[in-house]
């Protein structure tokens, strides 16, 4: 079984017509999953819903805390693309760590709810990568699968690149 | 780079409105992977754009045939679902075979130009597994990857099972 | 009130995914008037659920016969636009007619289902074009609305054309 | 010919990828008349391209000006829904007016670049009603039209209601 943890993100932002403002309301994971027709045994646990870029220490702790305790050793985390790899580094260099997991951190550029979005293809994408690979903490965004310490994110492109 | 194969198949079939019926013309996998914002390095070729009810012998000897002669070693074939396991068996069983690469065929369930479709899903998951799996054939649909001898597709169900 | 009569088309079809193939099941009429955020008095009957193509006599019998016998004096008909001419006729010349109401009949090219369909624009002005127009039989397409005797259906390019 | 001006509004909203914020670009309008097969003549203009509760008088003024000067007598105006009834009862009170054209001020909760926008249903609406209605300042939303002295947009639920 997989553990998927929902933190928030673009991913999950959707649009408040009332307020004509985009919110966080309820993850979109599961419809993901049945839109995907996936098939893979997961457990979704939405730990916070926020944009990453108001994500503070605490919450990190708290996702690491997380990470640890999942009975899982296979775990994905969608997270806001904007300090996705703050977070990864925090899994990995946290003490006690986290180590005999794998860990997938995924994202999207768009919104799921607004149609055109990458965040189906990165969910699959995520999803196939930690079914196969070793123990370690990765980042997985435009069909690429980079450790934590090696990659960056290009915020003129929005694209995650290699360091 | 990942060498993708395209052959039709649910994925690309879309509603010809002058006729009223389904029908294909160019492959969606360009868009595809352009919204999903893919920065992996494919080289894509339309081998035949067919329904794979309608696929015979001498189509998967042609599929068998470019497989073999790819330059790449990681290969992604979209395929329609009905006899997307009677290609994969082709391609394990012939002889000379295509042993040293890693070939993973994938399709959908709905066509990706119908708005709701399985296909993104399962485009981002074929093209992380090829990138990480062993040499071999495999299957790869609701966001799980078979063995080409070791998965069957229920037809009342649509869902890609475990033999 | 409006009444909806609803008689499958285009507008209503949608994809088998186990049989691959085209089909009806439900009418997306009240998903639609829900997008659209109608606020519309309306009452939905289906009447059938077919292919304009597949009409018969006794079918377009009994279109006509719901029409006069409706209570409500404003009435809009879904249908496939192969034949919607047709109907409009009988609906027009029938004796006894249906002259005292009004009724617009529209369609879609592309079912609603698939994403990019022109079926809610059309619905719009259908439901716009019947609260405001005087008694008789119209066709509202491409956001044009005809008197049922002065259009034909261009089967080439599947624009509605006045004559 | 029908003249259609462009405001902005949520109709035209869509998302920065990259500031992960709502923003406007170029209106969506040519391609919502070619998804809906629109075939009705029509001028656009874009005036502006604004969050209506962004509109000042001086926006408000040219808008009228606009309509004052356009050739056609039959306008669209696409509108943030915030304070549609507002520029409606400008255009309406204006002295010297626009009295001999019959103007219809449209918009959209949802963006239409958002996949489920009541936008294209709007826009159906709105180009029908402006066909057939005689000369004045009309609001069409929810698939119903209103003088503009007899609307008002209920903020809680953002329907627009009769006065």
């Amino acid at each position: 079984m997989i553990r998927i943890f929902v933190t928030g993100g673009t991913f999950d932002k959707q649009y408040n017509e009332l307020a004509g403002t985009l919110a966080f309301k309820e993850t979109h994971l599961p419809e993901m999953l049945r839109l995907g027709r996936s098939r893979v045994d997961v457990a979704i646990t939405t730990l916070m819903m926020i944009d990453s870029l108001d994500m503070r220490d605490a919450d990190r702790a708290r996702i690491v805390d997380e990470c640890r305790r999942a009975e899982q050793s296979r775990i994905v985390i969608t997270h806001g693309t904007d300090t996705m790899i703050d977070t990864a580094r925090e899994l990995a260099t946290a003490a006690p760590g986290v180590g005999s997991k794998t860990i997938v951190l995924t994202g999207a550029m768009i919104p799921y709810a607004f149609g055109s979005s990458d965040g189906l293809f990165n969910l699959g994408s995520a999803l196939s990568f930690v079914q196969v690979l070793t123990s370690g903490v990765y980042v997985a965004m435009n069909a690429r699968c980079f450790t934590w310490d090696r990659v960056s994110k290009n915020r003129s492109t929005g694209v995650f690149e290699p360091l």
